[in-house]
């Protein structure tokens, strides 16, 4: 195997994210070592149990020493406080990295307490399922995805490349851009997408007994999908959300207007405006097939697991 | 094998439902044979090509002679259109059934041509990809799908029976309920899922090339689930919308004052009411789960396609 890419990776916090990166990091020999930190003691005694690090004293010095690769897989919410208490413990030359899908409003968090000599160097995994905690994740979550790095102006390029090939090293294909033109793409391709599904799951919660019942016998009908984004971690979703307010915010505006402009057409029979409209949508599945961002096997091959 | 259900089935509409309810009869034995008709010479003669029906002359009168049992199998739009054509080739004791999404508008358009002694009992399969046309059939299509028959009061008992025998033949688990409620039911589960997912591609497809760009690049992030959605048949989703107009605009009435209410909520920082509705729309894709109808494997085990 070929050397590792930094001697000792410390991940703080160990949920799906923090789980698989050292789940990846260890089988892909990308850390020399690998030290886990958690706030919950409950957490950090799974972390233990599943044996996915070399350390998991639940020290936050300890854990950091000698790392020179230091991750924050935490909800958005609490990165700043996260990063204040383990700046003192940081090694001079330090990489500090995080995984949060917003970036700004991390970078805000974060930089007022990065120490001189540590390179803070934001990014973002674009991988996940809607499933949490240490037991969700594994190895193979981030091959083929994308990661984007938002390094700031000026950024050191040894640290940036360090980072990088350790995203490549566990499979991911890496990519950079500023915070904040990643906050707009991502509210548009992630932060929208799952304010609708949690939505149009939450408009089904609230009708009676029977139609709810019915609503999940029949929801393999187009509705299920929305249901698996919608089972996402509430926590992290609610931080995304306040953190990435102004995007967002103006997506749903386009959204709303969008929806008005069908509704319109549905309420006076505009068969060829409705046409026209279903036919653009299908180009842009077309595109992310030829990309290979998805299988074009019917219903993603599910088929076969009936 | 057991006796087939129907001795002679006709097949109007070889798409993605025809075409697989012509595979499933033939590999499942629940016809004795099998005819297609469909309205387009192309499609035909890839019927012929593909072998998946014992006669694909062409003609109704043909295609009809001797059938105990007719599907119409085309857009919901053109179904009395189709029902009139058909009309006088039906034979005394026959079944004429459909696959539409849309029940209540289906109903009203083909009654008035179902002549005396033929028994039109609607249906519909809940079961699709986004693929269309003769080539994207496959006989596993329904296996574990629901199938609601929507019998009008009063319907021959033994007909409901053949109708209810032939869908759980070819695998599907057969559901009554009357026309009204499917069109309640479905307008949730599945009209407004799509009317929401193409709505969403489209808002994405407004933006400038480079933006386009990124969107399909980063799909993955929850986008691309929708494009799926959004990726279905044009004709047929227009006409779903013209068709059910009424529950749909409820149904999106609803969905936009919950909305409101979201955006409300990001607008002003409730982070404990954005908390709440989330944890609320988990329990409902846990029911999901529980009753079989997706799997719990992350990303739908997509991970192995890779």
């Amino acid at each position: 195997m070929a050397e590792p890419v930094v001697s000792r990776l410390a991940i703080v916090g160990a949920g799906l994210i923090g789980s698989s990166i050292a789940r990846a990091a260890r089988d892909y020999g990308a850390a020399g070592e690998i030290a886990i930190l958690d706030a919950s003691t409950q957490v950090m005694a799974r972390v233990r149990e599943l044996g996915i690090a070399n350390e998991a004293s639940g020290d936050a010095a300890s854990a950091l020493k000698g790392a020179d690769l230091a991750v924050i897989c935490t909800p958005v919410g609490v990165c700043g406080a996260v990063a204040e208490s383990l700046a003192p413990h940081l090694e001079a030359g330090a990489i500090l990295s995080d995984v949060g899908s917003v970036k700004g409003a991390v970078v805000a968090q974060v930089d007022p307490y990065v120490p001189q000599g540590v390179h803070f160097i934001p990014a973002h995994p674009i991988a996940g399922t809607e499933f949490s905690g240490p037991d969700a994740g594994f190895a193979t979550l981030f091959q083929n995805r994308w990661c984007i790095l938002t390094p700031p102006e000026g950024a050191d390029e040894k640290a940036v490349k360090t980072l990088s090939d350790f995203w490549t090293r566990i499979g991911a294909k890496v990519e950079t851009m500023t915070a904040e033109h990643h906050d707009k793409v991502l509210a548009l391709t992630s932060h929208l997408p799952h304010l609708i599904a949690y939505n149009i799951v939450g408009t089904a919660d609230d009708f009676g007994e029977q139609t709810r019942s019915e609503v999940i016998k029949f929801s393999a009908s187009g509705f299920r999908d929305f249901t698996r984004i919608a089972a996402s971690d509430p926590t992290m979703w609610r931080d995304v959300f306040l953190n990435n307010k102004e995007a967002v915010l103006e997506m749903l505006g386009r959204f709303n207007e969008d929806l008005s402009a069908l509704q319109r057409m549905i309420r006076r029979d505009d068969g060829q405006g409705l046409y026209d409209f279903f036919s653009r949508t299908r180009a842009i599945r077309r595109s992310i097939i030829e990309q290979g961002q998805d299988t074009a096997a019917p219903d993603f091959g599910r088929q076969k697991l009936n």
